[in-house]
């Protein structure tokens, strides 16, 4: 139970956090305005949290986690290569959507967060880019797709799922349901073999 | 050729303010600083720029407006969709690729751009997915392409290329002009009607 609220509190703090750093930057978020967004004290923050940065890399590598963690969730599963794409490609479609905030401000704020926090979120890109292009690799294999190059084709993928968080808005017209189902048919259709 | 001269001693100033920005961000970069990069003075740099906020605007809109100009000129020419989308993907590709500090920096400091040189910026965004989707309706309603959203493919295309900025490093096995016809010809698979 104590775990589970210090977890609990901890993700109020972050949540808040990013909330301030998307909107106005991390230069420009004090402790202070974190600690009034949540109606508490900079002191309450501090018994939580080493620094400022240490929240930052907490709100940074969210997005990186859970788009990694899912891929190998898929690559475990040892469905057909076309199946593990849809799989791969839908979660990490949703992952992106619900995760904007921590991708546009780990893009953002690189310079603000210590290198091996950099290398750290870069490894589970590279983790998750590899996990692409092994299925690719192995759907090519098989048979049922036909990519020149499987590593820059992952990349294009994941890039072009990536910069959603720049131009995907939730509540829009365009849901994120939709917005994963459309990138997966495209995506479909660039690797199959005709 | 004095307005040669002033056109040739602003672009310099802008590339080493590009550099600058790119290897340590906005905010760390004096305008001391560009003056020493280019071996002169804060005062040199100011008679040509009123202030470094400008030098900004000036960096950040460079791929926005390479790509918007080639885009416009390629949909002017009335080629048949599926030649217009190969030059439009070739082209941008290439833009992104040779002005991909351009595209980081506005990413990564749009806090730091004036609300009105972001809207003019996004202008050509869209404006450049527009033409994208364009293509693809004409494609589209001539039985060449099939795409179910047009719009959202357009951005889903445009977005692949642009993120591009983050992992793509000239002088690599992948070539510029390698990444240019990959991206090509997985983007045609996307869209073609089979």
């Amino acid at each position: 139970m104590r775990d589970e609220v210090i977890a609990f509190k901890r993700d109020r703090i972050v949540k808040a956090a990013e909330k301030l750093f998307y909107q106005h930057g991390y230069d420009s978020t004090t402790v202070d305005a974190i600690a009034a967004e949540l109606k508490t004290t900079k002191q309450f923050i501090y018994s939580y949290f080493d620094s400022k940065s240490e929240i930052l890399f907490i709100v940074c590598q969210a997005g990186s986690a859970l788009a990694l963690e899912m891929a190998e969730r898929i690559s475990r599963s040892e469905g057909e290569p076309g199946k593990q794409l849809d799989e791969l490609i839908r979660g990490f479609a949703r992952v992106i959507t619900q995760e904007k905030m921590s991708v546009a401000i780990f893009i953002r704020e690189e310079k603000n967060l210590e290198p091996a926090h950099i290398a750290e979120i870069n490894r589970r890109r590279r983790a998750f880019d590899q996990i692409l292009s092994g299925i690719l690799d192995e759907g090519q294999s098989k048979g049922l797709f036909q990519v020149d190059d499987t590593q820059t084709t992952a990349r294009l993928i994941s890039g072009m799922i990536n910069f959603t968080y720049s131009w995907f808005k939730p509540g829009r017209k365009l849901s994120a349901q939709a917005l994963a189902e459309t990138t997966a048919r495209l995506v479909q259709r660039m690797v199959r073999a005709s």
